[in-house]
């Protein structure tokens, strides 16, 4: 397969066209964001870590009857993955509260929830990517009422599973953000990634951050998380 | 009936106890606050309009079938509600972009909404009343399933009877606030009011705005407006 032309570049990651119909190659980069751009840096081979990251959790998903959008890893930091239309939608999933939620409902950091909240975000950099409801998101026509339907339904199962795998390995999943994209044919499939950047992970043991909180909160260390994920997940 | 002592004062409104079991009177002043108590006047005679437009439009929807709060007016500014537990949620009614959906949404001011949208937000002045999902509210244990469904139900039906009713008086409800609350037996109701306090009320035919808008934006006329609804609802 054939890597033509770059087609998009956000801020993790680059793709590119390819010759095969329907398919596209996503290329990790090392750059760091957080707060909606507004600080900017570089964690060391982050990259690499999250392609393989979230190829190794994408397959995981798959085996257990999530459709994605994963076809190949090619590279260290390049992989294969279906053409999408995104649906403009971040769904975030949370166990325990963390982040925003704390902030917006005056609750502290660490408190367990009585049940899983799902979040829902107007994909849209200039706006600060808003959180919005499924009134919203049917009155915009953002995604229709089946849509909506099938996306929470995936999130829910896909915090399932990730949940009950990243525990054997003493992670604790905190909180995590998805994105779905729609194929060619119109199935709706997991895309995006699913690596330290877009989830909370804690040690189940320590309570020590492993995620990219550690660098919006310039806690140091980032390095070292990132690769400690990939290493409790891949054994490298 | 007896007005007892003072159980609250908020931003637009006084509580009294009274020596009936179960009902209270509620005391409208002229106070006028925006922006969550930042902007700070008063609209004179606005205790008085709120006052009688909300009783006005309660005995309206309890007819058609809504439960209310609603008792008794007993002066100009006084009136015997019944003694109800809040439930922590503001809900607002849109059926036109305006104010905060405006900037959420990145929508221009006055497009129509393909279909009505329902927000609901955590009172808490220290929080800001923020914007919450019905997982947030289950999670959080604001309100039951049930009662989400009902007060969800009770609102889109107040909008319609509104809506229809200020149709003919030549006013468009842009949108709305409402406040639930639970009466010793377990009933919910609707409670607080309906005014141009809480509601945005654009004029049919020019467009002007007949609400809070004049106030909060520093548009002037904001007792013209508020007497200018209270002549269309009332005759006086």
């Amino acid at each position: 397969m054939k890597k033509l032309e770059q087609i998009y570049e956000g801020k993790a990651k680059k793709v590119f066209e390819t010759d095969v119909y329907d398919f596209v190659i996503v290329d990790y980069k090392d750059d760091a964001t957080a707060f909606n751009g507004e600080k900017k840096g570089t964690i060391n081979e982050k990259g690499i870590i999250n392609n393989k990251v979230t190829n190794h959790l994408m397959k995981m998903l798959e085996k257990k009857g999530i459709p994605t959008h994963f076809v190949e890893e090619i590279s260290d930091r390049e992989t294969i993955v279906k053409k999408v239309d995104i649906i403009p939608l971040e769904v975030i999933v949370r166990n325990i509260i963390a982040g925003s939620l704390a902030k917006r409902v005056g609750r502290p950091e660490g408190e367990k929830l009585s049940r899983t909240i799902l979040e829902f975000c107007y994909k849209d950099d200039d706006l600060g990517d808003p959180m919005v409801n499924q009134y919203h998101i049917f009155a915009m026509k953002w995604a229709t009422e089946n849509e909506l339907e099938l996306i929470s339904d995936y999130s829910l199962k896909i915090n399932k599973y990730l949940t009950e795998y990243l525990k054997d390995l003493n992670i604790e999943l905190i909180d995590f953000k998805l994105e779905f994209g729609k194929t060619s044919d119109g199935v709706i499939v997991l895309a995006d990634e699913i690596s330290p950047d877009t989830c909370r992970f804690w040690d189940s043991v320590t309570g020590e951050k492993l995620d990219k909180d550690r660098f919006r909160r310039d806690l140091g260390g980032e390095e070292d998380a990132y690769k400690e994920i990939m290493k409790r997940l891949l054994g490298e």
